[in-house]
């Protein structure tokens, strides 16, 4: 068998009218927040799609969407090679995040039909519920319960930001599937998706190799000092409960200074009562610190603990933190990173082994099988945002290694 | 004549009956926010103790409430002493700031009164409208009015936070007056007034002489950085607006370090988009900063400029800077000052020359009279809070000061 073709047209129109759906006129950018409204339409297309390249859709009962293309004996349970992603989005977001691994997944499988041929085996292009964690915590839900990480009672029992079940949603849109949670195990699973990092763009290289994805370590901080008044209590009498926060701000970026490679972002604050005259009584914020050595970043969260418990003495403040979300850093397979190379080698495109920055749902199902992931360049590194842009032609050159690693994964010899 | 007699029990009472207006039964509080039915309830209350005292009650074209109690001539005009402060309240305030100094200078004319004397020079117990500047900017406006700093027009057309128009507000609750705004010229000013900061309650001094009041600048700072991934943008690629908008308020701190006296605190901020795994884009903050000598005050503001230029440089960000109010120290009458400390020795109450840390109608009506203020101790510097305190005995003393003080300036002989 020769290689297969890719249908750039197709995957360029697919992603294009996803991206229409959930438009906001306002700002440029779409919401598709899980189980919303919109986020159904997207749904439905998606099904649609899959359909009519006449894969066999299961929806399991946490929603999470798989559309399998058989072996050639019509096989669809043994020896699963799962290309996944996500469609749903942030608010205000670009088109591009999650959608285009899940399209490119279709692109794999209308390769296959454009050539008349199935696979041999069977490959299923999986959507996985709510991977951005806006409405729903925690993020990358679907692809954590599917590798048996979180109970399908547990995901169906999350109560939103705005007070409503998840369950319920899901009934309310039609996805409540049948099919019971975990049943689909792949035996390599392989994602496609845009970097959201400036890494890729900067180099000026169109393909990464993701070898492997950083830790993450989410905490809350709630610091507790005294309101009092700004033209009246001497700087030495302060319990400043904003002081301490912004503190805690820059000590991070002078502790990554130390620590090249350790990631530290403050992104969420508030001040009360936020009065301009007013010292604060309390500050809450967040801290995101990466990195994918796990021994640095235990580092980084032990200095963090040891400044808070500092400032806590030298502001007189009481300082409350709460471990949002902690993952261990992931090292993706070997064999399935050498393979995204050699697919690139082999159709000439530059390429580079790289970290993943971010968190994908590939990370949760590397707990249940081999996965690796294939980025392209994001412009400037931008996500999570209407600039979010990649050239059309990475687009194309992304999906084009996806095809070949899935060919060499098939043993199906290039010419 | 002999001296006067306070009725300490009705300026008790009156304080307690004037805390009920507006209070909230959740938190202990009262809001009377300037010019909301609250605050009407609160001015009806003031005009009908003015009206029982039979004095005469003017209320000016920009909701100014004046009581006068003429001299022995029926004279209202000439030579005026002036008692005054202030009724409206921020939210979820206590019960003294402001209303003391009003409900004590009743108590003055109550004083005279009960002894069926006219004073030898008019006293004319003056409540401004809005001090606080809750809802309308900028705060002390109705003293600052009275004292030429604003016209009636701009007081009028002020739009408040809610979208109202003062001049409306103040037709809908009856106090847009008819007397034109700074009429009652004066020739003296006093105002009474709890100390808002820890100084006298720290020191166990029950009466502070306001020899002079401190400069106040405040800025609103505008960060305009770039949205990006936490966890894919490397720090030396960060434009954070949330760090640069820390980095002022650490800067400040290590600033007042080096320059004692000088108070500078940032009590409000926002992030966009404030979220946990997004570099903030912007950061919004504001900056006060206090001294009662104005080349140290202007020092501090240059420092403040010049971290700006050096943190737009360092981190790569846009800085906006608005000055939202600016007043230079204010230094009170000498003589009224040291009628002051001689009224507090007359009566061997322990008392000190101090600053004003926070802004008062006083600093405003310095402008066009000598002016100077009394303070009694603040519990533990508490103020803008239900749990501002001042014992019932130092409310008393803080009363009789301003008694034996006013009787000094009316050339009452002490026995």
């Amino acid at each position: 068998m020769t290689t297969l073709t890719l249908d750039e047209g197709t995957l360029h129109k697919n992603i294009e009218t996803l991206g229409n759906i959930g438009v906001d006129s306002q700002n440029g950018g779409r919401s598709r927040i899980a189980l919303t409204d919109t986020e159904k339409q997207g749904r439905d297309q998606l099904v649609a799609w899959m359909k009519a390249l006449d894969l066999t859709v299961h929806v399991d009962e946490i929603g999470n969407i798989f559309g399998i293309l058989p072996d050639q004996l019509g096989n669809t349970r043994q020896n699963i090679l799962m290309i996944g992603s996500h469609i749903d989005s942030v608010y205000n977001a670009g088109a591009l995040d999650g959608c285009y691994g899940v399209l490119a997944g279709l692109a794999v499988t209308k390769a296959f039909r454009d050539r008349g041929q199935a696979p041999s085996r069977p490959i299923i292009v999986a959507a996985f519920t709510n991977e951005e964690g806006v409405r729903y915590q925690p993020d990358m839900m679907g692809s954590l319960a599917h590798a048996g990480g979180l109970s399908a009672e547990q995901v169906l029992n999350s109560i939103g930001t705005d007070g409503t079940r998840l369950g319920d949603e899901l009934q309310r849109i039609g996805y409540h599937g049948n099919m019971s949670l975990g049943t689909l195990v792949p035996s390599q699973y392989l994602e496609l998706h845009i970097e959201q990092g400036p890494i890729l763009d900067q180099e000026g290289i169109q393909i990464g190799a993701v070898a492997n994805l950083q830790g993450i370590s989410w905490h809350k901080i709630h610091i507790k000092g005294k309101a009092n008044h700004a033209g009246t209590t001497p700087m030495s009498m302060r319990n400043d409960a904003g002081y301490a926060s912004a503190s805690i701000i820059t000590f991070l970026r002078d502790h990554t200074k130390s620590k090249p490679g350790t990631l530290a972002t403050v992104g969420s604050i508030q001040f009360e009562p936020n009065a301009i005259n007013v010292i604060p009584r309390t500050a809450t914020l967040t801290v995101d610190l990466r990195n994918p050595d796990n021994s640095t970043l235990c580092a980084a969260e032990q200095a963090l603990v040891d400044h808070l418990d500092a400032l806590r003495q030298a502001e007189g403040v009481t300082i409350e933190r709460e471990v949002l979300a902690r993952f261990d850093p992931v090292i993706f397979d070997e064999n399935l990173v050498s393979s995204i190379e050699q697919a690139a080698s082999s159709l000439n495109i530059p390429h580079s082994r790289m970290t993943s920055g971010a968190g994908h749902d590939a990370q949760m199902i590397a707990r249940i099988a081999p996965a690796a992931m294939i980025f392209v360049p994001s412009k400037d590194g931008i996500s999570h945002n209407p600039r979010e842009f990649t050239e059309a032609e990475d687009l194309v050159q992304g999906a084009k290694v996806l095809l070949a690693t899935v060919e060499s994964l098939l043993n199906i010899s290039h010419p």
